[in-house]
């Protein structure tokens, strides 16, 4: 059976949504903040309704690609085709959920092994068909859309079908899986096993390991574990000039890593159908949360942990407007016993001396060895008091823990209210976080509040490492009638110019897609560019993989995208 | 003034050299092993009688290059150039003994700051000129030596004028240093401010960062720190085509990693001029000896360390001969002291039932917070005793650790006797580490007992990872006369084709440079050849920068440094 991705104009599968029946809380927030209420639903466009293009795939390419795959594996249905047009950015669900379709691909392909992929490209490049690979249609950069330059036929793979685990070194610590395997799909088998791979990113549940791997992915226990960039010991990538295969070898000394070159190349060298990837034993695991009184002394805790040696698994700083956001999220049956009660709040307040409008959740976690993540658990909740913490104990961190993956369902809950919502995120050096953080926040919070409510401009230290973090924004505002697109580009852009002015990275681990590809000459710079599109000519001479992803180039049709983009002047624009 | 690189003919600086007088069980030893004797030593070719051929570089280059870094930092004499003409592994020593030069580079260039080196690379991508990189001038796979098949002039550029600590940032713990820095000039600096960088190779007195980051180099305290390329923030590279800036960013998806791009480059893209690592604050530091029964014991006793989430900073395992050769180096004044005195060997034989030719040390360091240190400590002591393991303290401990970049002087006094040693080192996944030690490790014991006496084959796990560790051999026999050269690639073909045939790495930290050219394009492949060839066409589309080094091509001149190189075939070839 062929793998089904997300639906159409949603995040999760289809009836997968967010329960905020009994959250009144949540609603009380939300018309303050962005006027809206719970019952005033926009219904999206039906699917069913929309005009799709005949495919352009001609009977040669499409008689070679059945004959190799067989019938069932090769869609040129609309339905199909449809589910395949779009990621899951905010652009894509508004486009989704208004009938617009741009260029919507011609052919969708379901290969069940890495030889079917191996043909496949080589059927794709003699017919000169471009090739985009798919694995759960989760991203939100624009990475997975057919680019509207790019001329033929284009050829959507979906690596779904390729899920196996093939191979587990115990001994080792090692784990050859193959790309297109879901998170829980591989989790589930290496669980089985006692390992866990434990990259938990917040699409986990419909995300690939192929697809991680495209976009130097980030998981939740990236403190202990890294981003998937530094969990990958071995790839095969198939390639037009043929395929490539890394060695699963510890570390080595033979010219530039072959690993992260494609590490983070977004489809457009080829595509990922197997990778071993470091795994580690199941081990034990406690989250908590810990409330500080301001941002500043969250932050400061944190690097003080890993100052002190004692680094937890996850670290997740909240600014107050996401920890507001998150308390209104208590379900009313948990009223009494919610996290903050009346009491609490008023220690808090009386006693520490917080002010609630500052106040900041920090979501802490530990995995490994039982007797290890008891004793660290203890040393931070020591150093936390020290900090002036307050530890609302296990059960705030299971909390977050059990409902972490419905968050992105929050987005098609707003935007089916005409709000407009999405994120964006970057890694600063430490000396960096509190003036970048200041500096985004402020540009955001006035451009958010142009809509005639405040609106909401949230953001977490989602990811830390020792020289620095990554901070990650969501901002919210009435939708702008009938000018939805470019108000979403202006304040995207303001937060990417904001993030780039203050030494940031361009992306942390959404990658470059369409949506950060107007800054990527200049962050790059012409010699970056220049190695990477060396890269590009020498493995896809033909520019048939994801075409006008990631390098501009004509097909990336920017001017699409991007309408009227030019670089920001800091010393005139705003704000 | 001009930096000097170390003597022609030996490893140190002039006048250093390792004092074996006083160590009586040394040349008894090496009288067993190899057939030498303290007093029978064959003197060097002396430098200064060589003929070293006139300068091919033509007065406009010279003029130019003069007009830029002044009269003093622009050397055409013979020998300042003779001294950049090899690196330090065996066959550079060899024929430096007996006054064999081959190409010499035309003129040493001595930049002193990253914008001399733009202008000078400017100028020689003008004339058309080689540009070989010259750090410490320690590679030992040919890495610097002026490729025998390039046509035209070589320019030669020494970096170390380049050697200051740009800048320090404590909150974000990174450091910007200048590429030419001396491993104990940048942690003097570093170290003043109460940092350190961690990165402490054999040949740390002696290399620069920009060598170490051009090789991928791994020091003693890889285990808790990484290799080189695990500590590089960011990087500047000076290309014919353009200088690449990277950003300091603690990690980003901004496409392929362009600093594991330039990790590894070996000269062949461009000159790395400075770059910003990640460094610590200074630690406590404690150093450990402890013996275990056989190899066996003590590589299951390090798993069992990482398995138990309890890896030191150090863990350096030796077989049962190079533990013998260690213990013949104490000094006869220690006799009543040395480490396995009379009393503690019959106690290890008798009641431990240890044969002392099967016994292994293991040398085992934590560096960090001062109480993290002792807890570990306690419990990696405890684990060792469950493996059988004799501690033998801190003394055992930290006499290798004040002795440790002595041992590379001992390859001069060898050489000095007729004796061919050299090296070679490759990673393997922990699955794999006891068959392709056994593999190796046999294979070379056949080849070294060919000379008429047992000859030496030493091999530590020099550095371990969550997933392998690096086997790092030594092998010593008795040169065989007017046939050094093939004796020594026998050798060392042998050692690399076994350790290709086990799955290992090319090389963990020496790199390719020509010495494991032949095998590059099996190991990585044709596509991956091909990706790194459209990265050198992309930056250095002349092909000036340190040409045939790393990529085969024909300036490498393989014939020339492995005259009748073939493939082994595993089911004929000996051994």
């Amino acid at each position: 059976m062929r793998p089904q991705p997300l639906s159409f104009t949603n995040w999760g599968p289809p009836g997968r949504a967010f329960d905020a029946s009994d959250k009144p809380a949540f609603w009380t927030f939300a018309q303050r903040i962005l006027g809206i209420s719970q019952d005033s639903v926009i219904p999206p466009a039906d699917p069913s309704t929309l005009r799709i293009p005949p495919t352009a795939a001609g009977d040669a390419l499409l008689g070679e690609l059945r004959g190799l795959l067989g019938e069932d594996n090769v869609a040129t249905d609309g339905p199909t085709r449809l589910l395949h047009s779009y990621g899951k950015s905010y652009r894509d669900l508004l486009r989704a959920r208004r009938g617009e379709l741009r260029r919507v691909p011609d052919v969708v392909a379901f290969p069940g092994s890495h030889k079917e992929v191996e043909t496949l490209v080589a059927i794709a490049s003699a017919r000169g068909a471009a090739i985009i690979p798919f694995g759960g249609g989760t991203n939100i950069v624009g990475g997975i859309e057919p680019s509207p330059g790019a001329p033929g036929v284009v050829l959507t793979v979906n690596l779904r079908r390729l899920n196996r685990l093939i191979e587990l070194d115990e001994v080792s610590q090692v784990a050859r899986i193959e790309a297109g395997a879901l998170g829980p799909e591989l989790e589930e088998a290496l669980n089985r096993r006692g390992f866990t791979l434990g990259h938990f990113p917040d699409s986990f549940e419909y995300s690939t390991l192929g697809g991680w791997l495209a976009t130097r992915s980030a998981g939740m226990q990236s403190d202990a574990r890294g981003k998937i960039e530094d969990m990958v010991v071995s790839v095969k990538l198939v390639t037009p000039a043929g395929t490539l295969v890394t060695h699963p070898v510890p570390r080595a000394a033979t010219g530039p890593d072959l690993n992260q070159i494609v590490v983070g190349s977004e489809g457009t060298l080829g595509l990922i159908t197997e990778a071993t990837m470091r795994v580690a034993p199941l081990g034990h695991r406690v989250y908590r949360g810990i409330m500080f009184s301001d941002f500043r002394s969250g932050v400061e805790f944190i690097q003080h942990c890993w100052k002190a040696g004692i680094p937890p698994a996850t670290l997740r700083l909240s600014n107050p407007e996401e920890t507001e956001l998150g308390l209104t999220l208590k379900p009313r049956s948990g009223f009494w016993r919610h996290l903050l009660s009346q009491a609490v709040k008023a220690y808090l307040c009386r006693v520490r001396g917080f002010r609630l409008e500052e106040t900041c959740l920090l979501i802490v976690g530990w995995e490994g060895h039982r007797a290890e993540v008891v004793r660290q658990e203890r040393q931070v909740l020591r150093l936390a008091r020290a900090h002036r913490g307050f530890d609302l104990g296990r059960t705030a961190g299971d909390t977050w823990y059990a409902r972490k993956y419905e968050y992105p369902l929050l987005r098609d809950l707003m935007m089916e209210r005409g709000v407009m919502v999405d994120v964006t995120e970057a890694t600063v050096l430490w000396r960096d976080v509190l003036s970048t953080y200041g500096k985004v926040h402020a540009g955001l919070r006035k451009a958010v509040a142009r809509y005639g409510h405040p609106g909401y401009v949230g953001c977490h230290l989602s990811h830390v490492y020792a020289n620095g973090v990554c901070l990650y924004f969501t901002f919210g505002a009435p939708q702008e009638p009938g000018n939805e697109v470019a108000q979403y580009l202006r304040i995207k852009k303001l937060a990417v110019d904001l993030f780039v002015e203050s030494g940031a990275a361009l992306s942390h681990h959404h990658s470059i897609g369409y949506e950060h590809l107007p800054w990527v000459e200049g962050y790059l710079g012409p010699i970056g560019l220049r190695a990477l599109r060396g890269l590009k000519a020498s493995l896809d001479p033909s520019n048939l993989c994801n075409p006008g992803k990631l390098l501009p180039s004509p097909e990336s049709g920017l001017d699409h995208y991007w309408p009227g983009w030019k670089p920001r002047d800091p010393g005139r624009d705003e704000p």
